[in-house]
């Protein structure tokens, strides 16, 4: 099996120790499951192995765009994560969940002046600072404080860079280019305007940089994140010298990359950050700086095999002499990766694991568009309508891209822990499809 | 223009009419507008030319899934279209705005029990059959009424058939070809069986066929929509001369395309209805047949020119050497085509209408991904922090397709007619986005 939370237990797929059939039985499909000591798990795999190897003021901060709802937060708040926020609508839900926003990163290539007033006032700890432009905004609407009457702070700010890595995933994650929507770049000096910058406003501190090679990144990509920290640390270090600006924080960005089919590599997380403590340690030394504090903003890799779906298989359509459907009820809306990126996925017949697996077909959801497709060309049992169909290693960017194209309602959200099953986030009813509707 | 609707005003692009910048003024952004005129009139070309060229009986069913939300369907009860429906989701929302089920088409290649069931109880007038295990559960739940006391009514059912015909569209909108999850082929004999099927259920009235060659056709695509009705009627009449089955309605899917940009060709609606009515009357005639009562379901000629975005622009960055960016307010939240398809559209600067194009820019949205591209290389003058920058053509898949992703609300929809606005559907607040988070 891709991930140790998956197993089979009487002809059934179990997950986190629960019977998948049971569970689609119970709540109805089409469904997402998350396994709550799994995120637990990963999240504690980040935790302990950066405080070992990079210091012990270092964490992971979950980037919460993977999953983001109200329980999520909390079980981050539990764990002593840090999060990472793309929008008011991020922070407007980790407050609610009572997540201590000061070890909140806001991040974005556009935030407005709403944003950021809303930030300032739910006080989010960093405010990530993409470009000039946002460094202005963040300025302008900080020494607004004094002026509305309010003590004026200095805001905690980090310069987004890009350290000029393409990580060789595909486009759509690689973020780490010069010629990227994100960051300011090292290589064409604009990273060092940015500084200088930022030096002249008298209500901003910067406390470091971040980067972000991108997602999916897996050891075979280059040692990667190894030479991202070279370029950042070398950067952090001349301006340090330079222009006096301590160098406190460096964060470093997305996790490592997770399993979703047989094919995909194991990753060890913790081997990888020893590597690259070791690594960001003796560049310290040479450099004649101290160890800054090191934050990831592992999303993928903390939620996504701790999620599943499960599906009620309908249409079984035997195209003679083409090719085989099997039609889920569910589909692009609630799993779009498909459709946008071609993603893999690992798909099983939940309810009849032990059977022969001696069919294929493209495994196909309900909308109304040709391209939406779960997967193509699985292999599984024959299924018949009604049967439970599950995919796998989908708690990242399944919930939270979910569409209600064709008008179908988003499914809820089920946490596991300790065996017992509850409800995260309720499935949308008819009337909140309508509910905006004049 | 690419539209009759778009203008331009006092150095203001005009909509409907109306100035768009004062439209963001009083809405802000993003902001869908819709122009209900232009609805109207693009109901009433299709209207006027099939009952001309096709026959009284003949009218066109707006595909709903292209903009669906209560109001569309009240304008649509009020120009006498038809609708057509994908979801319970979409029967619900027309149920509540009042729509005469009895001229809705439910479609689908996946329909539940439940859909089925509920589909009956609010009156949908003709289920789609896609395949032979949608037509048993038709079967199964219509006689159904019957044990639970109702009086047993036919349902009118018409057959979805995939007549072999690849329109060159790009794939994930051709779904006419044989190897489609849409349909039942009939080359492979499969159609001819699903027909005998149907005679053998006593409580299904087979009325007709359906088929659907693709979205975004245009007149150089070969004459798709001649080719797809003479396959279809030589298999109805052939079906009527075997089997004795009364071929009474036609249903030739989704309608004509449009302009995203200058570089599409105009496509007169009238004049190719008028082609395909006298191919039809011809073909008729040869087959000794009547006509049957010509159904087509255009949805994104009917919605998309009639829509705009409206967004302010946020960051722009200039990467030496590289690339210009310009990110907006919205994104794939609120359009994920671009990320989806690579789909084309018109950008332009609303509030500099008259100044020199002489800025090359992507423009891209505010979510945290790098495939957020709205649109790349868009020449216009060059945007300043809060100019409006309008997208062309975005009424049909762009609401329908919007998400939540990185938690964002969904824009408002505004409508505009004789010049003046009103809400039809209110924007996503926060408290919109937890509701469901337990």
């Amino acid at each position: 099996m891709i991930c140790e939370n998956i197993g089979v237990k009487d002809n059934h797929l179990s997950f986190a120790g629960v019977d998948t059939v049971a569970l689609a039985e119970k709540y109805g499909t089409p469904l997402y499951i998350m396994d709550e000591d799994r995120i637990r798990h990963n999240c504690r795999a980040y935790m302990k192995a950066m405080k070992e190897h990079f210091g012990e003021n270092s964490f992971p901060a979950y980037a919460s765009k993977a999953a983001s709802f109200k329980r999520i937060y909390e079980i981050m708040k539990e764990e002593g994560m840090g999060i990472d926020l793309v929008s008011l609508g991020e922070i407007f839900t980790a407050h609610k969940a009572g997540f201590p926003m000061e070890k909140s990163f806001f991040h974005g290539n556009n935030k407005t002046f709403d944003d950021v007033d809303n930030a300032k006032a739910y006080g989010v700890g960093y405010f990530v600072a993409d470009n000039i432009s946002e460094l202005d905004l963040i300025g302008l609407r900080s020494r607004s404080d004094e002026q509305s009457g309010l003590p004026a702070k200095k805001q905690k700010v980090i310069l987004r860079l890009t350290p000029g890595i393409d990580p060789h995933t595909y486009d759509a994650v690689a973020t780490g280019k010069v010629d990227s929507k994100f960051g300011t770049a090292i290589e064409t000096g604009q990273a060092e305007q940015l500084v200088k910058k930022a030096l002249e406003k008298e209500y901003i501190d910067i406390v470091g940089y971040h980067c972000h090679v991108g997602s999916q990144v897996f050891d075979s990509e280059g040692d990667v994140y190894l030479n991202a920290a070279t370029i950042m640390l070398n950067f952090g270090a001349e301006m340090q010298k330079k222009y006096g600006v301590e160098f406190k924080v460096l964060n470093l960005g997305g996790g490592f990359g997770v399993r979703y089919t047989q094919d995909d590599p194991y990753l060890d997380i913790e081997a990888n950050i020893a590597k690259l403590g070791k690594h960001i340690k003796a560049t310290c030394k040479s450099l004649g700086i101290d160890v800054p504090q090191i934050i990831m903003e592992p999303g993928r890799s903390i939620v996504a095999d701790a999620g599943m779906t499960l599906y009620s298989a309908g249409t079984i359509k035997e195209i003679t002499g083409y090719k085989n459907y099997v039609s889920v009820d569910g589909g692009m809306t609630d799993n779009p990766r498909y459709a946008l990126y071609g993603s893999k996925y690992t798909v099983l017949l939940a309810n009849r694991m032990n059977e022969k697996a001696d069919f294929t077909a493209d495994v196909v959801g309900r909308c109304c568009e040709s391209g939406d497709i779960i997967q193509p060309s699985v292999t599984m049992p024959k299924p018949q309508r009604d049967d439970i169909i599950a995919v796998c290693t989908t708690g990242a960017y399944n919930y939270s891209m979910a569409s209600n194209y064709n008008r179908i309602p988003r499914p809820p959200v089920i946490m596991i822990k300790d065996g017992r099953d509850y409800v995260a986030v309720r499935r949308e009813s008819l009337e909140d499809l309508v509910r905006n509707d004049v």
